[in-house]
């Protein structure tokens, strides 16, 4: 692991690192921010996945995260949405696909499935290296994520309910597998039979039997995306249904950027910060 | 005036705008956050002008000033810190001079002059215009900025001690005239008599007899351009012999990016907005 950059900031550091991912067949580059709390010992790890385009850089650089982190204690990874390079399969494009728009599966189809990988990169490798590079307590994890990142941080959390002790998100993408801006990424990254991609979509992991303790969901009433891509009725639908608590905070007048992100991001790190036991 | 963006945050609103200067010649873009509480009548108003190579969008993105800005009920105007255009006498592979590095001076030599005039540009036209177009109570206003732009803001308050309430800074350059990143700009832009710098110099100004009730400056102790063109001693020593008061928070560990600047921004907001009346 290489260091890419470090900077004190709200008495912690935010780090920027590269590594070679096995996984990805590629350099990966991922920003940490380890709160001063660390110093005396190992604290909690807050994921951070991110949106449609995005980079570790977005949310570290717009996200806001570090006055809340550093209050509570609690370590913020923001890896890639995809593995990059010149020679990777991508549709240059179409900003809804390949480079920037890994949707945090495994591709199972040609010429994807060797390089776009981003949910075992993020399950197992990246993982790995948090807890062994980090003063990372990995027995007290959470997650969270935005838009493409909230599909993220929701299918991970329904499929690892053991490690994560919390869950929200950031104007989800609730139901991959209908909304506008994913089917057609699923469909190539994993091929035509739709019941492959049900391990992909948050709404239908809860209807094939999986479960969280609970989720907490804001969302901007402005969001340009929020009748066509987004759609949290669904997931509220599918809570309601399989008894699962959300709390789904609908927000007048806010639209999909990080200007919404931001205003509710100290708000989501207090809500894991509690159920990490900080 | 032209809104080129706007989105809620905070609760309040951050808009970019644009409008055709008079005073430089050329389009320029602001950016403006209006907080929640001028909904109900103007807010005071306080100025953040940035530093070398910065837009408006730089602390707009990473200054992290919105979640204070919205409590305590002020304004933020962040201008941009040059004239820019294809036509504007530059030296593109100069990021000390030119585009991106008005320093908050009226250039009084050609090419420079008919447009690099940012401290006519803020001083007059671009308060003017946020008096006419925004909710201002323009009786109460702050300054403030970084670096080059700490630079501007104890300039400018040094000179219109009735308009600014309260003047602080991150990591300024205090003394233009001698500092290695500005010497070369105000010679050209100025000339080389060096008795014309020194009313765009904060220590030589108070050596000239401006005065300002206090200021308040945080400085990285870890800053690279510390000992060469930011010097804090030397404003100490200056207000020091004037009988300003000056708090002067060197801070250990931090550098001189936004990382540093976020991580004070509301201390800084919470401290004018006192001298504001808020």
């Amino acid at each position: 692991m290489e260091t890419v950059s470090k900077a004190k900031s709200h008495g912690g550091v935010q780090g920027v690192y590269r590594h070679a991912s096995k996984v990805t067949g590629t350099p990966m580059t991922f920003a940490v921010f380890v709160p001063p709390q660390a110093s005396s010992g190992p604290v909690p790890v807050l994921w951070y996945l991110s949106g449609l385009t995005c980079t570790h850089a977005n949310v570290m650089e717009k996200g806001e995260y570090r006055a809340a982190a550093a209050r509570h204690g609690v370590i913020i990874v923001a890896p890639d949405t995809s593995p990059r390079g010149e020679e990777m399969p991508d549709e240059p494009d179409n900003w809804q696909f390949g480079s920037g728009a890994g949707f945090y599966l495994d591709a199972t189809r040609e010429p994807y499935a060797a390089n776009y990988r981003m949910y075992s990169y993020i399950v197992d490798e990246l993982t790995a290296l948090i807890a062994a590079e980090f003063p990372a307590d990995m027995k007290r994890q959470g997650i969270f994520g935005h838009s493409m990142g909230g599909h993220g941080a929701l299918t991970i959390a329904l499929k690892h309910p053991d490690r994560f002790a919390s869950c929200s998100a950031f104007a989800p993408i609730v139901q991959s597998s209908t909304a506008d801006w994913s089917r057609p990424a699923l469909e190539k990254y994993l091929g035509a039979d739709e019941i492959a991609w049900r391990t992909y979509d948050a709404v239908a992991l809860i209807e094939d039997g999986k479960r969280f303790p609970e989720f907490l969901v804001d969302q901007g009433a402005a969001d340009p995306f929020l009748k066509t891509g987004l759609r949290p009725e669904l997931l509220a639908d599918a809570c309601k249904a399989a008894g699962i608590p959300l709390t789904l905070n609908l927000r007048d007048g806010y639209d999909h950027s990080y200007y919404f992100i931001s205003t509710f991001m100290a708000d989501h790190i207090a809500w894991h910060a509690k159920r990490l036991g900080l």
